[in-house]
């Protein structure tokens, strides 16, 4: 940590922030610039706010200079983590798709999409039985019957299982069936729901919050990992900016910063960033050329009879003709599908 | 709703759109223009979604003309909304201060806080007893501890409470001190806990999420007044933004336009927002000039010492000061704090 | 200047670092911490680039320190600055009103706008005689011939005029007739400007970009003063967010912010910022208790027939009565309008 | 054009809109819903602005149904265009690169670079000879004398050459050389200098505005295209958002988006946008795959002594490499590089 006094702090100003250090503990080293003074923080300053030394008299501002996140940090752990879900691994070579209706619906819908996707190269069904909706009067999801239908297909295809739980007390409701707990972008800063997940044992996809710094999303990663959950994916769904023309704006170069960042694999989910059906393709292309560890893509056999999200499914055929497109550009940068 | 066709839509594409809207029991009102056909829904549409239609082909565009939200809105309750705390009203000619620390501390610094807030003119005290951290490695709050501190506080002054609940478990344990609820802006669409605290007897002073539209704010509030409490205090806290000085970007104009919207109470959170202490009373003022009801503030004995948001905090004799600054501000728009 | 290694920086990458920061003349401060080494430059080190520095092996982080604005800069002139346009000055303790319609469109209309604003209080007549739209189609104003009704207008009313140029060529052509010359909020960087008019003998507004930091609004002006101009008045007019409700987002933060960290007088626009004629009054009540040193309003004789802008005008009645309404809030903060 | 009246708008108040649609001399066509009553306009809108019947009493809102942008519009020209650039064709089958320093330093610089990108599979050279710079303080680019250096290494190599253009003025004399002429993100709404390209007989390379929509990026194309000259090329080079860790957030959703808005070419320029050299190649690839038509790549034969933008330049070796790993992903989307 940096503390950059102001150009005319006095001396005293001064000696009462190297006093305030020393009471930390922390060793300090003292530049006297040109213009302005600088204090070097030395030791384990990661628990102390910036907040704390930004309010003493002559103070300008306070820099980090650590990142405040240990256990996502790749600078702590250099290696590559692989998540394993039943047979498939994410952080490897291949790269994983998985897709499903951004609801579930019935037990028709599920069972006919789950052979399909699976048919044309998915190895995890997605689908959601609890629903965040944005108004009160939305399709909320099937919740527990939701739940059962997944199991059935689960059961009858041989597909690992991502399914969103939105409360703390849902964890092992969820957990009984999902293969991956799935976290929304919506609730990425629960921390009740972060330590909950944390606690418990399966891996979990954590999106990034449609309005979170890459800071943010690993120190939510964080909370995780050090509540001892250490199987934690990444998934990038597009951030909030000014432009209207698509729901979202997808960060696809956070995919390489985040594996720069931190060791943990990154997903990238096209459907939900865009909100459109003909960008799903290209973009899909764009996040495996970009280095990504999976894919969330959201197929529906009758898109346009979809409860929810039907402007950006894919149907069971164009999925198939997706994943046909998607192969030859994870060859070109020698991974698979 | 209002459907627009792309300029080459085949007849047969328009004649799929009316047979899908009078599937629905909706009228429909077609105009052939010099490029477009546009057709126009009538009914009671709150509940489909424009993802709905936007699937059809030959579709281009599905425009919402209604508001989503209803019980929230101001069409529909021209009336403005009081809310009333104990002898205190929200959205009376009365601007009310809210003030104290960001996070109970201890029993001495709530205490201290309370007495001088009380005598420089606030009605009600706040103080997080559970917060909210971006790091889990940060103070978490004093929990079942803090609440205690704070019923201390109420009882020995008199003052009303306002303090943050986190999860829907928390809600009746948080309520039985709280006389306002407040749930945070990372919260904002943590629907479970919306649910909770609209099935709660108590106040409840919704955040606005730091990367909410108005639109989404006011549907937040939707989910607490469906849910049977029509008593919510919308308070404005700063939007994330591209600029970097101050920590959010408040939108002070969102005052006068959530009033136009919508008949319930408004309020301001300048320490949040800005992040700055000398801004503070500079920006109160202009809340309480833009017709804010209410004001948070954040109050603490001795900022420097605080664990959590000093940097944004007041003492007590600066709030003091604060005060009488403030009130010729609400004389000139004709209120009185 | 401060530059953060890798933690598993070199011996050989520090070294490296420390002989560049000699080739550049400037000193240097080693601190080794616990996880880090840092490495503080002492010299002038305004006109190196931070990313000069980023590029070297081991470098994990490149922070500048001071202030990249010098002329603009309160450190270095303490004093606020007061720019004089006639009888008028902006900074003093006046709040001054600078209104009229968002384009000239006729003689009449901007002869009856002038003596009604005058009457009302106004010191300064607004009025675009160039207008920059964003469609090729939409009026673009009567250009010369709408100088030379502002002409008249000022000899007839005695007003001040505050008008847009939009190229380097027609610096002097509208400083013939302009008291104020006004630069866009798209043109805040558009160098060749900033500079013909830091070239000229006439007082500048200068609109902060859309998308511009207050850094790089600050930047900007010091293209003006650093080419002998010192007579700059900041304008915040509105960032654009993904908020849509409004046009824009007025940041009031940053004039108590603008006024901390430069000596110009600041100026805001309430009516570019939200676009909505109901809101323009309360914002501008909070803009003056805020702290702006002037306002910016649109003004319209017949809003519903105006070429540009008018759903932002207020007619000459609700302007007399604006002002009225106005003065009290001047009043509270001990200033006058 | 749509107007959606307020819920309570009177007989009187719609009459008004009709009769002043009248005199715009469009036809109307009003649908009567439960709660709102609609007013469609028919006839050639684009000139009118939203806001015109914003203002009248009784009106809610305005919503345009057809684009304003009509000569970059794939509605009106479906094909796609070629732009040649002497033996070179953007948006044809192979994806054209673009490569060389941000600014041209020295003759040694541009033609080493010039040689080596060639070699490599470059066709276009980049440099820039006047910079647009933030800080009045910074390496302004060579100017005329660049251009020389620029034409030099033109003749030597065969390549043809982009380099951006600041002011109208400019345009001949940079056009002299330049066989592309690059208009800046901050120039993106600086109105002279787009009508100046339009007037020039020079392909155009108009760089998205950083916090522009692609409504308004097309808009600024239909300037250029409007003044007669029909070859311009659309570049996405990021957008601003609260994210910091990358320079700017690349929109790679918006290639496939302006495709199929508008039937010009696209290129993208990673290396402003990430900011980030080790990003360069990830997003570079993901650009291709997504289907960008050309590259705009910072290349410098010592990044580390650049006088700008040195962190996000290749070296020559890099660039070399960056060539062979960016072609098997063009092959796997069926293009050529």
């Amino acid at each position: 940590m940096i503390i950059v006094m102001k150009f005319d702090a006095s001396k005293e100003e001064i000696s009462n922030i190297l006093k305030e250090v020393r009471k930390f503990g922390f060793k300090s080293n003292l530049s006297r610039g040109k213009e302005k003074t600088i204090i070097g923080l030395i030791g384990n300053v990661a628990a102390v706010s910036t907040d704390h030394f930004q309010l003493f008299s002559g103070v300008e501002n306070v820099l980090r200079v650590s990142k405040p996140f240990k256990l996502a940090s790749r600078e702590f752990s250099p290696e590559k983590s692989v998540v394993r879900v039943n047979r498939v691994s994410l952080g490897g070579n291949d790269v994983i798709v998985m897709a499903g209706p951004c609801a579930v619906e019935s037990r028709e819908q599920i069972l006919e999409t789950a052979l399909k996707v699976k048919e044309a190269g998915a190895t995890i069904l997605r689908g959601g039985a609890f629903k965040p909706r944005t108004s009160p009067y939305s399709f909320q999801g099937l919740k527990e019957k939701g739940l059962e239908i997944l199991a059935e297909a689960k059961e009858k295809t041989g597909l690992s299982i991502v399914t969103e739980v939105m409360t703390p007390e849902h964890v092992p409701l969820v957990g009984e069936v999902a293969d991956i707990l799935q976290i929304g972008t919506r609730n990425m800063q629960n921390y009740a729901l972060l330590e909950a997940a944390g606690k418990y044992n399966k891996p979990v996809l954590l999106k990034r919050g449609m309005m979170a710094t890459l800071e943010e999303f690993l120190m939510a990663a964080e909370y995780i990992l050090s509540n001892g959950n250490s199987n934690v994916i990444l998934c990038e769904r597009g951030i909030r900016t000014f432009e209207t023309y698509t729901r979202n704006t997808l960060d696809l170069a956070a995919v390489p910063l985040l594996k720069e960042l931190s060791h943990l694999p990154v997903c990238v989910d096209p459907s939900h960033a865009t909100g459109l059906r003909s960008l799903i393709a290209p973009v899909s292309k764009a996040a495996v050329a970009v280095g990504t560890d999976a894919l969330l893509i959201e197929v529906h056999p009758h898109p346009e009879k979809a409860l929810s999200d039907g402007a950006q499914s894919l149907n069971l055929e164009e999925f198939s003709k997706f994943m046909e497109e998607l192969r030859p550009v994870a060859v070109a940068i020698k991974r698979r599908i």
